[in-house]
């Protein structure tokens, strides 16, 4: 029995960005702080350099939630920006709603902070719409790896699959031979190690 | 193929609290005292705030399993309290599922010590019966990470689905306008870092 | 869509122990050996009381793998006990097989070294031949943590339960009236933190 | 060559909390929040039980480092309070330094966040004057493993002892017949081991 | 309802390694570098051992991912060797999925750098083309368990069975008198604890 | 400089067993509790193969602290046994010092429940009359590794030797040839492994 | 016996970088590459910030080892740059200890990689001519935690200090008055939670 | 006061192997397998390539300890070996004392199984005669970590240094230049991330 691979494609996908703000940011405890800004920061790189349709959206920002980190707004003038009035699931906001079927795609990537509340409840809600939901684990943040791992295996039941920035960004590529240069950014700028493996490259070859 | 999002519904969940006795809670070395203390105190707080029909059930508690938590008592003294006379498995107590069933309610929220065992059997009795069960991971404890993910595999596999007290929460609430000071109140009080943000907002707001 | 509750049941289940070796104890590094000496013991002195007919098995040992842990050898003397002259999987000698089926039981008790060799194999044979097999997770152990996930998600895919020794011996017995003296003891003699329990009890009671 | 044992005398002990303010908690990491926040007021508890003085000091209370945790503040409402306008390390503040001194005290018991600032600094200070100091470490957070065993090899090696609340208490209390009620509530209150010992305890005799 | 055993059969399996290249492999960090090493020359050894068809592909190796190890080189002078000149699936390239098709094997046994990326796309695209995929987990390595975790949950939820090298070998040898030699020298040179065993066993043994 | 070798010797050497009492262990979580026992009943057997004398003391039994550990009470029956009314520092009771004094040795060798309080305070105080102190740290325990971590740095701060019941076991005996068959039933029967190696080791002789 | 306060001094501290080379930091292992990159960019900023001289050496950066990370380089155009022909230990160049003595400071701050090689060998050769040096821990990797611990102990027994670049930079600033904008930003620069701490702060204060 | 630097002297040191035999190593669990017998492995090599005098000691092989691990005798035909009859402690051995000190060597690298007790007894036994002992701690193996740190803080304590195999090998080789393709080869054979840099390099260099 062939399963089908249902696979990231650049002309059929939308990013959603959830209530990464600064004061829920404290929260975020099963992933380093160092890394987990460095990952979101990386998924919004990515969604730019594939020019995905981006969706930004906060819960209660003016409150002690704070505002959405300034980088992110900052990467997406002219994304829809949903500041939400007090629904918890963003899926139960119209306006995100309207904002995500308005960009006609299928696939629905998502991430935000915290994973079971502000990432699990917009993809259960979409996977029950008949979307194809990519869950960025790496970019999704919570309180510990107890509830990091009761998320993920409710979702992931649900039909979400489960991918980090890097697969994603590589799934949506392709073929490096797209643009060298450009992805070879994204990584070094994202990567240490990547990046330390091209300047050791460059030197060597620039001898 | 779109799968049904199977969400909390506060008119139609009732809370099921299994043997969380002062000896059988020395058992517990899955997660901190300190921490474990906590959530089952704010789910147990969650329960009331969303007056949600709640059980009460020990096993043995005039032997080594020590009674009930005091704390569990008092906040619930008019919930149902099973002490079950033998039964390892609270679905198997009559008096238990009658209690169950008498509160009309087709979701139910499961915590208990240990997880394998006073978790695992009723809610995989409960799934037989067709109920939607929701296991709150962190409130439920036991001896060792082998045994909880164990457990948690069993539980998964046969449709429970996964969540943590604050998840729950969030999910019963749906709206922060349904009552801003209520959640705000239930989160400050069971989650530090919550707290140390609405009190730094505070008084940036009275400067 | 309710599920089906497969429970053990101590008139319809047979234990299989899968090459406890002192030889490949070795190699297991999952669990320590404390606690894994501790586990295998308690499933065997589990599989006694509750007359479990239960089935030894090695792989050559003559050679490195060394000789059964004798005191197995000494808790079932008239087990069946099938010296497999060189069959990975123990489901590939027709000596073992027949002996399973002689014990007319539909649920098999799985436990063994190492995971996924020794207990995953016959795990899937049988789960092949419509059984269904519990795997005892806490008695069985391999080389590391990547190794033993690896294991539990072919064998969990495939339709094994993953359950531990307590939760096994907590499902067979059902109701501590049926004996708890006897359910006592055994937890008493291989859960430290129970005996402790116990004796505190026993002190207070006595005063 | 025996040494002298420098040991904790609640009549000749005065306790330092130090930069516990709610922006600051949000940058430890070394410990789960829970426990922090309970050990934290443990200390404290401690403080109050043995009436030994008490200072308090913050650092930038007006900005991002957020006000005292309010509940020191509410324990504490008539304690030497040093707000120190600029002053990283405490010692530096003539107001706080006359504040230890005006307590006569030899023994200085220190917590604070972070760890390797605003704990360590003092601590060097006062050594170099020849206090005693007892650094309570679970009442002393920072970042991260690295940060903090860092910070402990600095502070020891200048001779500073490490301790915790719990052990703080002990010393401090000598023998369980000064007050039984007093220390067991201290514990009973933040210990939840302890309480679910006394719990248990209280059911069997009263039985 | 019986579930069918998909086993590894050494008449009907091929093993693909995917970008084990001097410059990924320092992106690896969910395994320690001489275990990881180990591992991969393990099943490279196996693989060989059991005279599977084995197929080498690379990716970039001109640039910073660098050549493939020389060791996997040397050991498969005459595999068909796919430098892909930009896919970052393996299986977009032509030439690869011909070389796996010329094998006629219906048994995919896959390990690569990274996990997410390497293995996981290949992997998803070959159960969409009806084979049987094995993915040796331990030979498999990325950036962090977060990352790992998530590619095994989308691997395993596709259908894809996660073995390690050790379980392969034992389910392709099925019996140990088809050359007891052979794999007793497989297992020794990868296995320090088994070869501990071994020589153990050979001093006894001719004392 | 030579520094001094201070070394256990079984004619000058003395054990202190402090407050293993079966609430008490309750609070144990820096080791598992099956390797707890059984490193607590691995030092008394030891105290007994080597005829050390040996001092058992309790603090507060009749309350929720628990009795001793019967095992220990058994293997010790003519021990001096002082049963503490409050002291909390057992050096502080004159009949537990004039107990260790009248031994007449000058090594003592620690071990009890919580490390940082039972075991430290005595620790501390006979180091200050000029014993030379070994601390059994895996016969010790407490109730988190941070606190373990501060406990063992003030005590070899001190001038406390830090060393393992097996370690000590080896110092003491010195020389297999003094007993082979005494020595390896010690370890046979608390060290799994190692019997494991003699088992394998005796059927490997006797074939 | 008062201990002198060795403090670190903003006018006596020289930063010696040794070996932060782009192929030597594929072997840290005992840091996140996100936190180690982030961790060494932070002590040079605070080099820079606080003016204080600041010598870089390589060793071997024409071979595998890879060129100096090019932002090292870019930050200190003018510093003393040493590309040791050959010695391991930096302090064997003539060069580099000119450059150090040129400084003419009497405290070293130093880090690099590997810990235990290019760290250790440079600070143990500086204290044994009377330096006082401070390891920033955090800035300096190496293979894993058991060489880190080996390499820590070995210097801090030598009388190194060990310290955090956060901890140096707080040392060396001594009071938030000096420059409340320029600390704070290098901070907020390096410090992701401190950096949400500022944002939300703002927020709240432009209302 | 300037502190001594006791450095590597290649001239004026010898090896130590205590005790790495078959049995024993099973014993080994506070470093993964692969790992140890790499760094045992790279030990040894490191003796060999820097020609220093290297003496082989065991203990009971002829039983259940086993031989010693064969790849040492073969590396060192010649050494001296001293198959202990019965002493626990190497240095009890007239024998092994003969040889040490027949090397005329003042400083002693030692490495064994297990650390607490077969590295650290004659490690303290040799510091009290004024040599100076350099532990190689990654090369030598116990039960756990907490065996470990306690063996580490004794012997550190008494003076010992605690490095690894690649600082010992650095601090002997002083200067690449002294030997690069020897020094390059030893890292390359033991350190795989060391050898990728090395094999990247040479591809660069050879395009």
């Amino acid at each position: 029995m062939a399963k089908n691979y249902v696979r990231l494609d650049k002309d059929n996908a939308a990013v959603l960005l959830v209530d990464h703000q600064t004061g829920l940011l404290s929260l975020v405890r099963d992933i380093d702080p160092d890394k987990f800004k460095n990952n979101v920061l990386a998924l919004a790189a990515a969604a730019k350099y594939f020019n995905l349709p981006t969706i930004l959206t906060t819960s209660f920002e003016q409150g002690p939630n704070g505002p959405l980190v300034p980088e992110l707004k900052e990467m997406f003038p002219d994304a829809p920006y949903i500041a939400r009035p007090g629904q918890i699931n963003a899926w139960d906001n119209e306006d995100f709603v309207k904002a995500v079927k308005a960009t006609g795609k299928k696939q629905l990537i998502i991430a935000g902070v915290v994973t079971e509340v502000c990432v699990a409840f917009p993809t259960l809600s979409a996977l029950a719409e008949d979307f194809d939901v990519f869950v960025i684990t790496d970019a999704s943040g919570t309180f510990n790896h107890l509830t990091r791992d009761s998320a993920w295996d409710r979702m992931s039941s649900a039909g979400a699959q489960l991918m980090t920035w890097f697969g994603a960004a590589c799934e949506l590529h392709r073929d490096w031979r797209n643009d060298v240069e450009g992805l070879g950014a994204l990584f070094g700028n994202h990567i240490p190690d990547y990046r330390n493996l091209i300047n050791s490259y460059n030197q060597n070859n620039n001898q």
